[in-house]
């Protein structure tokens, strides 16, 4: 057995740059960050091209890497390549894997992200999409990297777990999701349908559009959408945040098409 | 007029300490940044001590500020008061606001956090609630700082909103909630009760009991509540995060109750 990978070792440095957006664009790979995400990457065979493990982590997850080979590298390096502050010891170079636009509408539930900003906010949102059954994501407009270390690791290994697509026009988005057949509900605080009276709508195959956390949706956007939906606000908050408000529309469609 | 106070100011230095959790605690008060968050404290006749603005700030909240009198200082003064990567230029120093237990029990929708670490998700719970119409927010056990100014930022002005108490002990808040004739629902993975069919169970006046967002309710809390109740997992995600697990379960009964 070879002593742990260092710092300074040429594939660890090589690696240790797809930090960098263009890096990653260039290259088209991404670093799974954790052993939810290594997971996720490890079930798609051809996902991941190397993974890294501190010595104590590639016991600690042996039953994870299966037969895997592992390149050991030292804490030092895995503190390089890792952006977490405690990092788990556990990280895999993996092909980009994001669909085109009709792989990621392919289902009844989709849920599209306009302008995300935040890689956590992202990430969230891709969770939620998968835990409430979407068949796929749709990052649109001028969106944080969905290959952004913090997304994927917000997203605990769902960005593994659906087709996630990329798309620079938001408006052609909209009309992919249409065209597609699916409902485009607008989530808008000002919206003429309450969310708590929509069952039947909701239960219809629905692509739920979400804005920027800051600013939420543009006018031309929501025109574009089928229907405007508002979240009941009861208290006195102004409104929900972005990722909290993706979890009740998506959870309400759930229900809706489950007892639909 | 006088200048803007520099850094260098005693009560510009005095104000700053209240970055860490014993000096708020031993002065009872903490420090609201942004103006969401000053306008939620000056909602509220006595809550604010003083206003600190930046000149430029001053002008443009000044509808916000109406006749409260504000200390000016510079912007480098207020980049040691704010927590924030881009101070708003307006930060508040406001007296403690959690209640006695009982008055954020006495309603008929409550949100009781145990063991809640992370500011963000404190905040966000705390704002959640605020949306789903909830009487009052309980940060019990070993809880993150309802002043951490991260808290209070993610709550955008919910925190002065509704009554919310600390507990240090997640047992009593449980009984406390009963006492107080709330039936107590658990969210947990492995709950008996599908939140999807629980419409009847939901319109009871309910104190819903939530987690730490890495392990969860620990087994003796969640045997004291009246129920357990699971979010479906529809997709292959193993959970939902606190935030958006929370307003899945909130929303879920603002709306049975709203429908009973």
């Amino acid at each position: 057995m070879t002593a742990p990978l260092t710092a300074g070792n040429a594939r660890v440095k090589e690696a240790r740059k797809l930090h960098r957006r263009p890096e990653r664009s260039g290259r088209r790979c991404f670093l799974a960050d954790g052993p939810k995400a290594v997971e996720g990457a490890l079930a798609e065979p051809g996902r991941v091209r190397e993974v890294f493990a501190t010595p104590a982590a590639a016991v600690e997850y042996a039953a994870l890497l299966g037969d895997t080979p592992v390149t050991l590298v030292d804490e030092r390096a895995m503190g390089g390549l890792s952006d977490s502050v405690s990092p788990a010891g556990l990280v895999a170079v993996c092909d980009f894997l994001d669909v085109a636009l009709p792989e990621a509408l392919d289902g009844r539930l989709v849920a599209l992200c306009a302008d995300v900003r935040d890689p956590g906010n992202a990430g969230t949102v891709i969770r939620t999409a998968d835990a409430a059954g979407a068949a796929g994501v749709v990052l649109a407009g001028d969106a944080v990297d969905l290959y952004n270390p913090k997304t994927i690791r917000a997203s605990v290994g769902s960005a593994f777990h659906l087709p996630i697509a990329v798309e620079r026009d938001p408006a052609a988005a909209v009309r992919a999701a249409q065209a597609a057949g699916l409902t485009v509900l607008a989530a808008d605080g000002g919206g003429e349908v309450d969310l708590f009276a929509a069952d039947d709508l909701l239960a219809r195959p629905t692509a739920w559009l979400f804005g920027n956390e800051a600013w939420g949706l543009p006018d031309e956007l929501v025109a574009l959408a089928d229907h405007r939906v508002s979240i009941p606000i009861l208290g006195r908050a102004e409104s929900l945040n972005l990722a909290t408000a993706a979890a009740v529309c998506l959870y309400a469609s759930a229900r809706a098409m489950m007892a639909g």
